[in-house]
């Protein structure tokens, strides 16, 4: 699957990342750990050089495992050196560090979907590691949260770190609108594909019916029937489907679909972000040992519950640049500006996001057939 | 090229749309032309029925234009009986009517540019009718237009004909900004070329560096090298290259190249729409006899010229439903509604467009890597 | 369909052979009739010059079916006017001239296969022109024809014309075999159908598996179902199926297959050869104004019948160079040889051949996915 | 690359052959090591049942290696016991355990070939182990070993062990001809490119030019261009170009063109069989250290050198069945005879062929366009 790549080239790449934006960057002098690792594990920034191409990563049977990590003993002691002389260092430098962590971060979750996948298509089923046992069915109905119209603020603004397309804070003009107060669960999930959601044209965007055809698709990633049954493989194997845990792995095209099916919309990034600015960022679930996102369990603080860390949910959001937006120099620039088209924000995190990794202006994206990440649907409407 | 579709489809098509909707939905007894044609000649309506796969247009040696022809004007012909009896038809129905005029004007361009492309490939380069004498060349010099901040009013507002997609009329918030006064030229657009523009990766989208590898994108298309001077392939055959005409058939990732090359970006749809709303709508140069986007030649209205009529202007607006926006219902909802995901918005028309097809609210879409309309560039900047 | 190509194209290609080979290589102040077709309408003859993508043909709507046919109104005057000189042209340019007849005889039939094709692809399911009353159904029992082994001759002999890859005439040594009377029946093959013949890979080589799952095989080409009873498509438009008639339209896999499950296997092509340099060759059913293989009605010299002019039958034998074989020098050189790789011999004519385009000796041949000739099925066994 | 495999599958599917083929068909209460095992390795009996896509192979993380070598040993440990009770084994059962020893040499080869591939695309260049030094240069003048036309007998005969494809000896006829005395040396190869081989399209077969088009082809799989002079990509990492080493790595496509080139063809597969029943078969060079084949050292025996063990020989002969051939019942009988259509026949055993696996009668089969086995080029004339 092209969008995921091995674990190995994970651990390699984000070591990669510091000793070529820090390592490399702050000592003219710096001998690296092996020359031909600045292209092997170089991800997509043109402006440091060529890269493998991105389906070639599997073959990559050598550096072996033991000489990655051999590579990142090196590189994190060398940053652990570097970092012992941190107040000597220039506040760009601090900079880069600071987005070395977050991006090793972001791979983190990736390790975890990407290898759900292959495990997915395993005839063996493999299992990355048991789960915590799961919170009890809970179904809350669902309620809906408005908001007036009226200009507002969103983007990052404060000292706290954030990525580039997170700023700068600016107005918007959101109409009134309401969002639900919580997630969309398997079971809805379940009544729209038995009201013949993935059967009927009039439900889809004209681009999701295609991909409807050309996949396939009859139900989210990763459901499976077994005599009649859904189940549901996930990080700890094939495990009995839940009908109030949040329905995920679905596509924009899918979320989409199921909104229009419920007579509402997805929300705007902008409002999304409105409604998070009120709530307090909870620490998601992956840490908690669960490995899959959990039925709704508390109100939070009033307004819409499940805003963080449970599943990345879809925005109707196109990916662009805030008004004002400037990508920063060099090659660091690419790390998130050149992406801006063709792909569709989503937000809050998911229950393999790190905690300390989700906030309220966080931006991630992907392209609208993509399935493989925890995604799942939050309802809007117009009011 | 699937985008384009044979003469004769487009012919048959514009008929099958006034019957389908307007005789078949006024009168139950309608007794079809011949009944295979709602099939054969449906191009995306899924409430209607199945269609012929797109890519099989060409395929249809039968019907014979003749017979085309002769559908056309038994169609006509019972167009005209019902429009005898007008004051007598429901709203709806002459709303119906009023929509399938402005879909054939849509297919009158789409013509043009589809006979445009089929001429390009054949190596007879033919012709397909002699152009008009061109304008002198005439060079402006580029300057800008400046717009404060505040909250705006964008959409179709009034009783006049619009499409589904450019309504509701509605508020948008837009930061301060500033608009070139003329399109950028061909002679600008070389020079980014020279620039090495096709070649170098941090000009570009990532989808769009990709597309120029994997199309080979080193010009617009229909430029053409000869003896080592550049010359146009033209629905006149192929022409002297003229400097300042405006640059055209761009897909939206060369226009935003040029754009990041020039330190500017693309406009918004909704910055485009407040100039535009301030200027008359001129007649395009297709009635004038031009095939081919002209020289700038006067000033209009103190604002940016060239707004209107000749080459569709690349935003940077994802093509979205404006805020409470909802299709039609019944199959004429498919019309707009379901292809508002992964195109980009483009305004104003080009010389290929019927004059009285053009205003300032008119939303056009296509994907980002489309050259072979008549698409080319203004440039925006923050301010 | 990249096999086939229009009408037009096919007019206009023969009359470039003419101009090509002959015209312009007898008379060095040839002025061509528009110089662009010499690339335009050229096939596959490097030698010649580079040739538009075959996938393009069907783009190719100037020059107009008129002029097309001016074009071959003035070849065939000029062609006409040497004839007269006859007498005085070198043998080598004789030899072109019959080569050039026979390639027309070529194309007259591929006309025919390729608006077949072309037809059934249409949902108006136009006819080309009304079959002659077909023959009585008549089920002759299957027999055996036996041969001994020994030593044998194949390949063209004496003066009369013949491809290069059917020469030169030589020895092979065949083992003892049978062929069948006749070919195999719709209703045969039906039986193959029945008993799973679609489902089952032990009855499959590698390939043709591969080619049943990727394109969805379950029937010959052109078989539809209506309402439960098996119809074909013909170029008298659909039409009841009869279960006497050589089913033809399959694959060489579906031959083999076939064959496989009949405990038999196909022909070598020597084996045919032999037991057709016994029969007399017959008309083919294109001058009866059939157009579509006939049920099998007399004995034909006490040998197999239905060897000529019905379907053509594949054989075992990939299409190679006879030993000794050695293409032509010059362009012509690529007519047949270049071709010798990957493709399987099928010998016999079928009934949209020229009847004196038919001999024991003809080597046709295509790939083994080909469905689109008239292509059946006769089995050999060892003995 | 489609045509490779992990070495991990390779070491799980040839014990996987005696599990299936020999363990559990012996033993009705034979208790699987993994049950999923049955699916996972199997490569294409579909009559033992469904097989994992073939592309899928790379996917497979789990098993670990540490399970594949566990399932070895026990496999391994069970055919030991086994094999103490072999004089009361059906003779039916120890002709499946010699043909899992043929099939696990086979894999032994296509070990060493994949993993050449494999590391071939690597940036990183490795060796998979150094090899012995190589033999000096030697350039032997080319000369031609003539065979007079005549009835001959072909095919395996005798008790020893050969694969259902090499019988059952039969008899051919074969027109006089003539063998070079050695293979086809870099240097000549080269001469072929100087001669701009890869840009005649009159040297080809129209399917080999189109490959030639469609890959880039310009020399031999792993030659590599360094600052003006060619290397080797080899098991033992890049290497010096030497000219007398026969050429390896073509495509049939590559040395029919050469053939026609050198005013020769490639041998027919009898003509080389009948060469090599008069040769003594050679250990290969696999045993004395070297990964890649070595120069022509010594004349054999009066006849052709270097029949056996440096390079598969490309013939000019379509992989067929024999006459009379019958493959065996049951799954064993997709063994073989499933291949026979589209591939090509190539003899004589490679380099990395362990040497008692090499026989004059032997048939090795690859489609035309494979390039990844040690694959080389011998000439033939007529005489």
């Amino acid at each position: 699957m092209i969008d995921t790549s091995p674990v190995k080239w994970h651990l390699a790449h984000t070591s990669w990342f510091f000793e070529t934006f820090v390592l490399a960057a702050h000592s003219p002098n710096y001998r690296p750990f092996q020359p031909e690792f600045r292209t092997l594990f170089n991800s997509y920034y043109n402006t440091v050089g060529p890269q493998p191409l991105r389906t070639e990563r599997g073959l990559l049977t050598r550096p072996a495992l033991a000489d990655v990590q051999a590579y990142r003993r090196r590189v994190d002691a060398q940053m652990l050196s570097l970092l012992e002389t941190a107040q000597e260092l220039a506040a760009a430098l601090l900079d880069v560090i600071e987005l070395g962590i977050h991006h090793e971060q972001q791979h983190q979750e990736l390790i975890l979907t990407d290898v759900k996948h292959l495990f997915s298509r395993n005839p063996l089923r493999p299992s990355y590691r048991p789960s915590a046992p799961s919170p009890a069915e809970n179904s809350k109905p669902l309620t809906w949260h408005a908001h007036a119209e009226g200009l507002q603020r969103v983007g990052h603004t404060g000292a706290d770190f954030a990525f580039d397309n997170e700023k700068p804070n600016h107005r918007v003009f959101l109409h009134a609108f309401e969002l639900t107060s919580r997630l969309v669960t398997n079971e809805e999930y379940l009544a729209f594909m038995d009201d013949q959601g993935y059967q009927r044209p009039e439900l889809w965007l004209s681009d999701g019916w295609n991909a409807v055809q050309r996949y396939g698709w009859r139900a989210p990633l990763y459901w499976e029937q077994d005599a009649g049954c859904w189940q549901l493989f996930t990080l700890s194997g094939p495990r009995t489907w839940r009908g109030s845990e949040p329905v995920c792995h679905v596509s924009y095209y899918e979320a989409d679909a199921f909104a229009r099916w419920a007579r509402a919309r997805l929300p705007r990034e902008a409002e999304w972000e409105l409604a998070a600015q009120q709530q307090t960022v909870r620490g998601n679930f992956c840490e908690a040992g669960f490995l899959h996102p959990v039925p709704v369990s508390s109100e939070s603080n009033g307004g819409p519950a499940q805003l963080f860390g449970d599943v990345w949910e879809w925005t109707q959001s196109p990916y662009l640049p805030y008004p004002g937006y400037a990508p920063p120099a060099g090659a660091l620039g690419e790390y998130n500006g050149k992406f801006m088209c063709n792909q569709i924000v989503l937000r809050g995190g998911s229950c393999a996001t790190p905690a300390s990794h989700i906030r309220a202006t966080y931006r991630n994206f992907f392209f609208p057939e993509a399935r493989w990440q925890f995604s799942g649907i939050r309802l809007a409407r117009d009011l």
